[in-house]
């Protein structure tokens, strides 16, 4: 019987997956191309009170488990104390086998904190001693978190109309040499059906911007002015989170009769909803295909769907859920428009549902070209397909219905300072995988291609696709 | 190579399986929490002729299989000799490799029967003798074939307008210690679209429930005054067929408008139809909350699709099939409305296409809360997906989302007093996957903690769900 | 560890597999009810000049690959030199780990040139020179690569307006005696929606047929008249392109305005789209049940997405992608109308969206019935599904739903006389899911049971389904 998360097999399936992951994936560095932390707080190299802030301050994951335990709110977003809700964690966990988080927790517990045991009501003392004591320590300030988690270059998330103010700064101090880049996610400017907001946005943004937004084209030509803002920071890519990937071309003196009227306050009909988002999707797609940017869409998820949790607790809390309802046909239609109006970007797809796995698959390829190599992909696992089941389906689906090896690779798509052994799950599903494959004679046994196919999708070809100034390893 | 149905390593998997099945799961008694047989056969204790009549009597399972295979309907629902209808059943049944019904058929065979072999062509005779020979003891009666299954208490599905009358008798007869309790299944009161049968309907329960129902208040009003009966007697759970659970509110004057309509027999708008379950299950829902009931929504099925047969041998007679349209944000959307009603009632969704297990898994963590473990439940994999692959699907992705420790586990569905070893099927699939899990690294081979999680999806966590009166085991 | 592809046990899992495999599959004869090959080469007795124009010339499969890969279009379709084109074939194929088109490619390399080793930029050389010494042989012909590859009959796919004349002559050739019967596939006729193209169908077809066409009523005649010339050319299959199966029921009145208008170049709605297809769709059925032919259709494809590609290749070029609209009622719908216009005939459903096989499946379970075994199938994994995963999930999912043993089997669907090795791919994907179902005790362990079932999904159930005159083996 194997041992839990034993270092040399976890996840890895028999000797080949053991060579592929120790020989070739173990030592990459990793480019966190896609997540959610706070440049601020590694400006600041923010250190943390105890595993309870660092574990259970944010992370809605956890969260929703401990709910479907029946724990009371109060231990989980409430006012208990930081040590009575990390009981509660300890006697959920327990329940969660199959779940992601159960072994993303010991993972973070053994790979930053040395705890080989289990996480239980019993041991929870003992690991919150053990955690607290290493907190307390500069060593676990948030810049070495990531340096001692072997990170080359972070891309956080940022609204157009951010200052960048962390960023400069970061860019400048010498003491630390992981690059942090932002990644432009202009989710408000799209979101014209949120009527009392937009207005403010584009507000801010024309502030922000030094320029009147008066029109649709001021809005594109502010968020374009901020784009160059970002570039010049570094920045590669961008983020979109949409229902759906909408097609519903408009006229531009429709589109801005639909802006005129939202500035107005109006609240837009659904149609034009979609015609207005389609509308700045193909302008902002042009923008990233001159910049050389890739275009991230994150689709196909439900927010916000328990009204009465989100007015106490606002988004990002755990009330979120998959959608089924991502149109084929309008996605591979935006793609088209979009590669006619003036090229496609890179672009990287994802969605909530699996389901979708095999659209996108197959959507992309009908708008692969060189000379880029896997212009558009099958982002990562998303969300809640973050686990060796949905790695496992997004992987196998892409390789049947694509070239596996230019793939991008993993993201952690994370609030937290730990979740960098997401990637180390990640590279073992992978090697498992093509382990499994070769035991089964569908690609021959010869570790160095493989071994090579594994580097470059640890690394080397986020490296290349991104276009970032790095070497590849 | 392993023997077929091997008690000692069937389905599972490795030796951690093995030792959780046969030490945890396989002496756990049984809460069949929905099923379909018919409670006046147990009060009636009823005998069967011969296995013709209690296997091929009204499995529609399969006479699926025999359409399949090309077998004439007079052996499968006409008016063919028993003895000659299983013998094409045995003609059938080797064909039908990999199919479920192959192997609950010879579990069936192994339980309760003690035949080892494997129904062929060759085997039927002896089969027909050995099954004649048991089944004309009174050891083989139905209440007897639900004691050698080793189960406490049976739910059945009962209209509100049933009588009760075979529950009452049962509950009061000390010579049977198995509870047999109603659950309500109001479909008929919601199928306002079948317009004939509505009218009918509603007088029928007017009268049962001793008052006039001429409003939709009214109509609320029995169905409340029936379930208080219904609860008299044990109920603690209620179902509900529908085709996809739908969210389209409107003013109490309308739905009133609606109901007008109906019993004056004018064909509602598919709109109408949407808007008065809508307002109907919100009301039930209230209703179940207050009770404590957990309320089963069914959907994802669509229903008698061969017209031709259906108006020779009417529903339920092997004509249904999955559906593919189960819009997330409808049910998002209805379990948020109920919710902000009043509460959501404890909840089990179970739909027939396994693609919405994912949405099921991932809506249910926006509405899970305390005090109860597992509010939102999604159910054991139903109907067509009942087969191990169906199971280690819903098992998979329902520990993945979720909280796999709080499932309340398997029921049979079932009409048949034979179809118990699907219990017995589910644990070893079960007991296989942990093991499975185990193997692989991602659990720790901690068999005490396993043990305790499965005996309570085998059946604890049934008894604390639904809140019946029974000792955990 | 396994050799890549090694004959004794590639895909087979385990012992039982491999006696399956060899001892019952290996040696069945091919018949490819489905393909696209052309008569005219077959009768041509056609060769090849060189690998790249076999392998490279129309697949695009590979296209598609290289794409993928950053490959120029002039490498792929452009006019860059054969050798050059196949180099860049051989620098991508190594990207392609877990895609089937690698191992299909490599078991055409073993199988039909000899080749063992691994095809990759530095065994490009020998490979061409290899395959180009053999191709430049008699040997290496059309017919000798079908005679080689142990195929009794196929069936090409043709258009009602064709002249059947390659059919015609290879019938009466008594030199090549693999027979070469026409498939119908009258989707012109169905595409009402490309006004430009439809009329000069029509007249086309008026003019093959030898009446006018001026009505609906004339079109249906027309093609019945084509039918005819088919069944006496050996025609027992028809084959369907549509996006999805529509039930739009509309009058003859109305059907045949549809129709007048199309025929005067007014492009007509989307839903006289859908009723003229569901109208021609009826009559054609009644055509194939009366002549006891095959049904096929195919469907869940989003054809031509990329139209700047379209524009410059045409279709059929790579550009293609599954979709996810295919409402399960439609489908159920229109088997019902069509079983109540006078019966449905011996149906094959295929979709490119894998989600669909349990809906498919289950409908087909709705229309099964006697005398034909297996009158409705679930066709074999299609298109972007033709790998060891799709197989397993379409083999998997029909089983847990029906009669496995009925199915008949596998097809090539291909543009290449190369692609035969398909079949022994399935047929040890077929056996290797059998070998594993009985190792985990779901199925005795009798191999002359199994055997059976294998060499009737091999061969002998599409002989009897489709009846064609040729002995079952």
């Amino acid at each position: 019987m194997i041992a839990f998360q034993d270092d040399e097999h976890y996840l890895l399936r028999n000797e080949m997956g053991e060579r592929l992951y120790h020989g070739y994936a173990e030592g990459m560095p990793i480019l966190d191309y896609h997540c959610h932390i706070s440049p601020r707080q590694i400006w600041e190299d923010a250190r943390f009170d105890d595993i309870a802030q660092v574990w259970l301050g944010g992370d809605h994951y956890k969260w929703r488990l401990m709910r479907a335990c029946g724990v009371d709110e109060r231990f989980i977003t409430g006012d208990a104390p930081a040590r009575e809700k990390f009981q509660k964690w300890a006697e959920t966990l327990g329940c969660c086998v199959g779940n992601p988080v159960f072994e993303w927790s010991h993972l973070e517990l053994k790979r930053y904190f040395g705890f080989d045991g289990v996480l239980t009501p019993q041991t929870a003392q003992e690991v919150w001693d053990l955690a607290g004591e290493r907190l307390a320590s500069p060593e676990y300030s948030c810049r070495n978190l990531i340096r001692r988690s072997n990170v080359r270059l972070i891309c956080t998330t940022d609204d157009p109309a951010d200052s960048f103010e962390w960023h400069r700064k970061i860019a400048t101090d010498p003491t630390f040499d992981v690059r942090v880049v932002p990644a432009m996610r202009p989710d408000a400017a799209l979101r014209i059906e949120r009527t009392e907001e937009f207005g403010a946005y584009v507000a801010r943004l024309a502030d922000v911007a030094g320029m009147p937004v008066a029109s649709f084209a001021d809005l594109c030509q502010a968020i374009s002015a901020r784009y160059d803002v970002a570039a010049s920071l570094g920045c590669r890519a961008s983020d979109h989170a949409l229902d759906f990937v909408m097609c519903e071309p408009a006229s531009p003196g429709h589109v801005e009769h639909i802006f005129q009227l939202a500035l107005e306050g109006v609240a837009p009909t659904y149609e034009q909803v979609l015609q207005y988002k389609t509308a700045l999707m193909r302008f902002l797609a042009r923008e990233y295909e001159r910049r050389g940017w890739a275009m991230q869409l994150h689709f196909g998820c439900l927010r916000d769907n328990n009204r009465t949790m989100f007015e106490r607790l606002g988004p990002d809390t755990g009330y979120d859920c998959v959608s089924n309802y991502a149109p084929a046909d309008q996605l591979a239609s935006l793609l088209d428009m979009i590669e006619r109006d003036g090229g496609l970007p890179k672009t990287i797809l994802y969605s909530l549902n699996p389901a979708d796995s095999i659209v996108i698959d197959t959507v992309m390829g009908c708008f692969q070209r060189g000379p880029v190599a896997g212009r558009l992909q099958n982002g990562s696992a998303w969300w809640f397909n973050d686990s060796e089941v949905g790695m496992c389906e997004q992987l196998t689906t892409l390789a049947n219905q694509g070239v596996l090896g230019t793939f991008v690779g993993m993201l952690t798509d994370s609030r937290s300072f730990l979740s960098y052994p997401r990637h180390e799950y990640f590279r073992r599903v992978l090697c498992g995988l093509l382990g499994e494959w070769v035991e089964q004679g569908k690609y021959p046994a010869d570790e160095a291609l493989l071994g090579s196919i594994v580097r470059d999708i640890s690394y080397n070809n986020a490296v290349r696709y991104f276009g970032f100034d790095l070497d590849e390893e």
